[in-house]
């Protein structure tokens, strides 16, 4: 398999859920900005749109959309444990998925990284964040991961809290939800995962010559969508 | 079973699936601006964020998230053909759920329908559809429906192409589109979970003073989220 991602956006649950499984998988660097990729080529030739991720499995066929990918490794990969086998849990894993990627990552942070949402835009996106949120973090009182045990949804939700780092979305408010990120960063994977991504999310913005976070004293501008 | 839905809404997808699929179910009726639901309950006592559809199992569970509440219906009830059954097939199902559910239900139509989202947020939104709905005109060329033959994430995707008729969408721009969402409309299940809807949407809008597609001659202000 192979996965196109561009670093630290919404493919590193991608990435992270490849580690969980064991799978193996090669990994194509697509410039957030340019759409360029490793070898020089387009990535809008591989998706119209230049989103990412894109799982290219062993066939050649392309795979689009996280959700869908997540889904399709833990179903490829069922010894892992990463998503439930009946109905019921399925479908709980099925709702996170979608909360996740409709409230948390469209509906909030994607305009907080468009380099063509204004302000005007961005304040709106933040206007949402704390009903979402103090939602979720009422949801994982008490529990390690979304569903008990960790599935590929922590994968999606690990992502997206990590955003706050470049945001004006302070974790703190939440201790429950700063609580889970800490577990999560601290699962081997997603270290492993983050480490690899971050001196390559770092060349991309010094490419567009845009603050790091953690070393501009200033919120990253993160030049295009997460 | 029980559907908590706002006419016209996203939940209209779950009726129309709950249709297809011959469930027996009732709706609860939400009034999108207030909450208030038929029987005077306030919503937020099933769901905090206010945001259909809830579906209530006959044990009484609460299923949230549209995508998760879809693929529940088509696995419960097999027998109807609304979701394939292989890996390759399902996998495809959820691209297309997650595509509808975030690139054009959350980052587009939205806004498009928050009264809290000013005139700049609007115009934000808008900006996102000529890219998302042309290519998803290139994917729909050639088939009847997303997966060749008529499933849960067309349920979804019709109901989001018809808020068009409420918005500066104009679908004329993708005959392909067009011609989708009439073939859809045309459905005999969809039809009635429309016309059922319907009065009820002009009743909540009227209580609001608002514009009727159709009626005003200028696009309808839907008084909340789709």
């Amino acid at each position: 398999m192979k996965l196109y991602f561009s670093p630290l956006s919404c493919s590193l649950a991608a990435r992270i859920a490849l580690y969980e499984a064991g799978a193996e998988a090669e990994f194509v660097h697509v410039d957030r900005a340019t759409k360029a990729m490793d070898d020089g080529g387009d990535y809008r030739t591989i998706h119209p749109l230049g989103v990412v991720p894109t799982l290219r499995l062993e066939d050649g066929e392309l795979l689009t959309e996280l959700a869908a990918i997540l889904q399709y490794l833990a179903e490829r990969f069922p010894e892992a444990g990463l998503a439930p086998v009946d109905l019921r849990g399925r479908t709980e894993l099925r709702k996170w998925l979608s909360f996740v990627g409709t409230e948390l990552h469209k509906g909030t942070f994607f305009p907080l990284f468009d380099r063509s949402a204004s302000e005007a835009v961005k304040a709106y996106a933040l206007s949402k964040v704390e009903p979402r949120l103090s939602w979720l973090a009422d949801q994982l009182e008490g529990r390690d991961y979304l569903l008990g045990q960790f599935s590929v949804a922590d994968a999606y939700l690990i992502t997206t809290l990590h955003w706050c780092l470049a945001t004006p979305v302070r974790l703190e408010t939440w201790p429950t939800l700063k609580a889970y990120l800490k577990r999560g960063l601290a699962r081997p994977h997603v270290a492993r995962a983050i480490a690899e991504e971050k001196p390559l999310y770092m060349e991309d913005l010094a490419r567009l010559g845009e603050h790091v976070p953690g070393t501009a004293g200033q919120p990253a501008r993160i030049s295009s969508s997460p």
